[in-house]
């Protein structure tokens, strides 16, 4: 058995394509021992969000604190503290905090992931139009 | 995708033997399509516990609100708000809750885990010397 506290997990910038002020924790890994699945706890900042993206496997979270919106297929859908998000394999979505606190959440993820590709989807240009 | 507000999934008593003030929701599962593990989170009033009970899956516990302890072995182990538990596969392990509020935790486990035997141990009898 192993307890942590999640304030004394190290603390480390997402620094992937498309991410903007987010950090994460590494909570339960197979490091740990966990044979079948990840918990990793993420902080987003106000006006910060994770990439848009997608991956062959799923997502289970749970929204600890805050709030904001998540990206499901182009409808940005609200979130907030005490909420749960299943995102399915292959769905491109992103997380984005619209509030004006930390939004912080936790996404397991399969033991799988990590041998699976993440394709990061760039931003939709929105330009001013001239004509 | 599937977003849901935790207090809006259907709460159910926890009747298994050993139990005591224990209800549970099931935050996601199979049923949402959830490939490989499901997330539940469990609600302990005060004085209540879960069965002291081992298993051969493991459990990924966040503790979001209250406090108690975890049964590691003969062990009483304090927890609290922001905790995380690992508890491996075939662990004893018994959660209680000591405070005075309620003790409300997530808990995860593989989807094999409805194919697998769960055994209850029974409390120890503690009992007075005559001797």
């Amino acid at each position: 058995m192993k307890i942590k506290q999640t304030k004394e997990v190290e603390l480390s910038a997402v620094t992937m394509e498309g991410a903007s002020d987010v950090c994460m924790r590494q909570l339960v890994t197979e490091a740990d021992g966990a044979p079948n699945f990840a918990m990793r706890q993420f902080i987003v900042d106000p006006g910060g969000h994770t990439p848009r993206h997608h991956h062959p496997y799923e997502h289970e979270i749970y929204v600890l604190e805050g709030s904001g919106t998540v990206l499901e297929g182009e409808t940005e859908r609200p979130i907030a503290a005490g909420d749960v998000v299943f995102v399915e394999p292959d769905e491109i979505h992103q997380f984005r905090n619209t509030g004006g606190g930390p939004m912080t959440f936790l996404c397991l993820i399969p033991n799988s992931a990590k041998s699976q590709p993440v394709l990061h989807v760039p931003e939709p240009v929105v330009s001013g139009c001239d004509g």
